[in-house]
């Protein structure tokens, strides 16, 4: 009787345990923070809007365990539009990114490239990836 | 003297074996196709739309080794505006990927419900990610 009471005791555990860790990565993924950046550059400051952003992307995903992903393109046909869009783990990870020296090197050493500047707040509906996307990622 | 002849095209062959690979990875960073697709939907068909469009990335992405990434979010303050962020390996991957079976499904059972669709050509700047986002891809 005592072992049939141990065993169901942890198979309820076990069962409990499945269940949180499944609660818990849902958790991780709602919490992420989305967003794209939609900036248009003075077409005489492209080239070192573009240097500079690079630098920063580069070091920003690197340092930073918060900063999931930093893609930045510019429009072909409109090269002086660029998006770019961002992946945080949190909130709080992008309130954190904020106060970076490299983040604050690279807004006000761009601030008088920027024409404008669109903040979207996004919420994801899917998002999915190949591993050799990473493998070779410098562009 | 042949050895040091020997030596002497050992090496240079090396260094252009190196000079070949090293061309070989640009040329593979260089040709990848970068889009996004800008698309409102009906508001009728808000949650059947993303329904269809997480089924087909999650196919599309695990199906076909060129597609890298498909990206997809809707704006917060407008949630009927959706934008995916897309990454080829190529354009003959882009093109291979239209002629999918999951593709034309999902093209075609999503026609009625978008209402406009803005495609745009993109050339890369920084793409940088870390590989806690691959870790944990459904949303």
């Amino acid at each position: 009787m005592k072992i049939k009471y141990a065993v169901i005791t942890s198979l309820f555990c076990s069962l409990a345990m499945i269940a949180l860790s499944c609660k818990t990565a849902s958790a991780q993924q709602n919490s992420r923070k989305i967003r794209m950046a939609k900036i248009e550059i003075y077409p005489a400051y492209l080239a070192a809007y573009r240097a500079a952003l690079a630098e920063h992307i580069e070091t920003a995903v690197r340092a930073e365990p918060g900063v999931l992903a930093l893609q930045a393109v510019y429009d072909k046909a409109h090269p002086t539009l660029v998006t770019v869009f961002e992946v945080y783990a949190s909130d709080s990870a992008y309130q954190a990114h904020l106060k970076t020296p490299h983040f604050l090197k690279y807004k006000n050493g761009t601030f008088k490239m920027v024409k404008s500047l669109e903040l979207v707040e996004a919420a994801p509906i899917a998002l999915a990836f190949r591993p050799e996307l990473l493998q070779n990622k410098k562009l």
